[in-house]
């Protein structure tokens, strides 16, 4: 179909001619064309979104981004900025259009410095985030940014759309964890702003505007980096607890009680712990048979501290108050890696266990309870074939709050359930001064909920931001705004 | 001279016709346009910068700042934000023209909410910080943002500066601290972006820009704020170091041993010490005879725990391995306060102690034992009747680097030696990767220097930023950029 229309014949005449042009510019090993070569830039990790691009660009420097943007800006060619691609909401995939240049970072790939007594290293976007920490760690340090996708995301993508994770709740998301950034603009021009300060109040925060900017207002090719003494005590408990209540009554006890060194606070229901129990075999049970709620805590510190007997004697008190109904804490390396096996199987386990529906949403804190409570309830009624597995950061107040069809759906039930059950979900979540999309961006698959709940002169201020840094519309263009 | 020229006459038409509509639009109780009535909003709390204003606006609600700044964007008349009035660059204060409005924020001063379970409150721009500590504190809290003039400072120029202070080193600046905000564009429309999230990824992040651009994009007039929970326990000592090296190294250690209980970090030379004894009576001197350097720290935590003892026992270990010649731990409340009037006596010490020159100056933390001794060993080289008092916050790589003529100055010598002084300090910095601004902003002081040593291609963007938010330029004209 896409390409039997006159218009898309149009664009293919177009895409030739750009292709032409792009090749005779630029050396061939910075570009991949052919189809072959293309496709695995044209399609995202988890195969949802797909695209067709004039080509792919595989820089090997600033430079070399700089003159490709420069290429394309004089053009009006889109560019799609691209890292590894796992992002959930279509933020790195090209349109169909075949007239749009994906430009991949992962040749970017060089750890460029660290400082270990300055806490601070410069990397490329390219690296990938588990070379970042490793790289970090190699120093005597630690860079707190965690996703279940280390192994295979990429530093840009990180800064690009944001990222959340799983240590949020102490170090914040990616944004409060960069000190300098290095960016091209959509013409070219290359913002030298790569500075290893905790201190620097000399104009605006152009540096908090491109991190989560989503590739929409140029390209990161490098940062530096936050980070922190490596941790040398840990502590990691798994709570059996009666409710979302109860978990919100532990949050605040392990607050007041541990400080900062609370750096995961993780809520999962009864049947997230059954689905990884069911679906991924071998993943040891915490608890011989699944509470109503349990919550994954850890803590953690760079000072060599009793943090075990401390996270028993909070959890003693939660006990001894009805918070708590059992406590599994971790006593090795192992164990507390089999513990975290649990949380983070949970999305395959999911995805194993039938069809199904995701929300990415936030609410203040405090509100979760009241919320899973509404919602849950409303959706039992609304969607009586599906179950809700609602679970995650909690200590953030966000929460990936999914329905999955586990007996099967019918066809094309899902589908039709898609929009009402979203329109449902995001309109409580408003009502709740929450977020539609607390940490995965907006991509293509949020910009119609943007464009819904944001704030219309908030609205109105990105777009403005948008031509100032773009006039010609060439970055990433069809995403968020 | 300012009202003699036949520019100035007709700028004094102007202002006569501007007034003259001003006072026709909005309600006399909104405005203040006599002479004694402007008088304290013509110039800023230290009398360094002087102006002249068409009129005060005083308003008490978001909406009348929204008509206010409608009105003057019709007819582009220049608006100057102001808060408490306490900031170092003349930020706040109008120009000399008599045709800019000051719209001072001091009776938008409610606290709207706190919401302890959240840790958050939401607070209106012309609170003073100390409310605002104070509601946070009622509620079982702790807002860390903590700087010398606290009790007449506002929010809405802590906002708006990006204030930095004494807690940096753990919470961050201002900017950090902000989870939402509420602001007026310059053409009157209302951004409302107060959200009490700790997660919400969905574009752009204009709370970031806002906060830190000085009053030149917007007006800020309420801001949905972090809190902590309340700090139970603290531990503060002084210790005395040979050097700054020896202090940077009790910083990894207390970093390495107390992770993020460590609150502040600041370090004082000799000369520090002395020109408090000297000249601010009453000030108890931690050491019988003022050692090199000396470091005031504080431990702080939500916990009650022996923080004291921890503090001690790095301490101890500090001493023995030769970091620290001395200590002195405070064992009270009221001791605690003794040792931080030292530190908050500095800059009242040095100025009735001479005339001299600042810098608010930062470097990456560690290399400030060696910019401390190049920097040092220069000035006294180049300004041999003047001392050198280097001073601040070590933990975040800012230092206030001033010099004082204690034995008196020759006319116009303190004047003369200005400008090469700074081009001199701020060469430096530049050489070492560090800001000319680390806390107290740009505002008209340091609009100089930011056009000499920010990146070409940052400070063409922040241009194409203002033009974009504010394209008629009423937004605190002739400042930042």
């Amino acid at each position: 179909v896409a390409d039997s229309g006159p218009g898309n014949q149009l664009a293919g005449g177009l895409a030739t001619r750009l292709a032409t042009g792009l090749a005779a510019a630029f050396p061939a090993d910075l570009l991949r064309t052919s189809d072959a070569d293309r496709a695995r830039y044209e399609t995202d990790h988890r195969r949802r979104y797909h695209g067709r691009a004039l080509g792919v660009a595989l820089p090997r420097t600033t430079d070399d981004v700089s003159r490709l943007l420069a290429w394309c800006n004089e053009r009006g060619v889109g560019v799609v900025p691209q890292g590894g691609n796992t992002g959930y909401c279509g933020g790195a995939t090209p349109d169909a259009s075949g007239t749009q240049l994906v430009l991949c970072l992962e040749r970017m790939n060089r750890v460029r410095s660290v400082d270990a007594p300055n806490l601070s290293m410069t990397a490329e976007a390219g690296c990938l985030l588990a070379d970042v920490q490793a790289a970090a760690a190699g120093a005597g340090c630690f860079f707190p940014l965690e996703l279940g996708s280390a192994g295979s995301c990429q530093l840009g993508g990180n800064l690009a759309t944001n990222a959340g994770g799983l240590n949020v709740l102490r170090y914040g998301m990616t944004r409060s964890l960069v000190l300098g950034i290095e960016a091209v603009l959509p013409d070219g021009r290359v913002y030298e702003g790569l500075r290893a300060l905790r201190k620097d109040n000399t104009g605006y925060d152009l540096r908090s505007l491109l991190v989560g900017s989503e590739g929409t207002l140029g390209v990161i090719t490098a940062a530096t980096l936050r980070l922190w003494p490596a941790r040398r005590s840990t502590a990691t408990a798994f709570v059996a607890l009666p409710s979302p209540a109860a978990a919100l009554a532990l949050l605040q006890l392990l607050r007041g009680r541990c400080d900062d060194r609370l750096e995961s606070f993780e809520l999962l229901p009864r049947i997230a712990l059954e689905l990884v129990r069911r679906h991924v075999p071998g993943t040891a049970s915490p608890f011989a048979e699944a509470p109503p709620w349990s919550v994954l805590c850890e803590l953690a510190s760079p000072a060599i501290e009793p943090l075990g007997e401390l996270l028993q004697s909070v959890l003693a008190d939660a006990l001894a108050a009805g918070i708590a109904s059992d406590a599994v804490l971790a006593t090795s390396g192992s164990q507390r890696l089999a513990l975290w096996a649990v949380r983070e199987n949970v999305p395959e386990a999911q995805k194993r266990g039938g069809p199904g529906l995701r929300h990415d949403i936030s609410v203040p804190v405090a509100l979760i309870p009241r919320f899973v409570e509404e919602a849950g309830a409303e959706l039992a009624r609304r969607v009586p074939n599906a179950t809700l597995v609602g679970y995650g950061h909690l200590g953030d107040g966000n929460l990936h709050f999914n329905l999955n069809w586990f007996a099967g759906a019918a066809p094309g039930e899902v589908e039709a359930a898609e929009l009402p059950v979203r329109r449902y979900v995001h309109d409580l979540v408003a009502a709740y001064g929450g977020s539609f999309s607390a940490e995965h961006g907006v991509g293509q698959s949020k910009r119609e909920e943007l464009a819904r709940y944001g704030s219309p002169v908030g609205l109105a201020t990105m777009r403005a931001l948008k031509r100032a840094f773009d006039p010609n519309g060439i970055m990433n263009p069809g995403k968020v705004l």
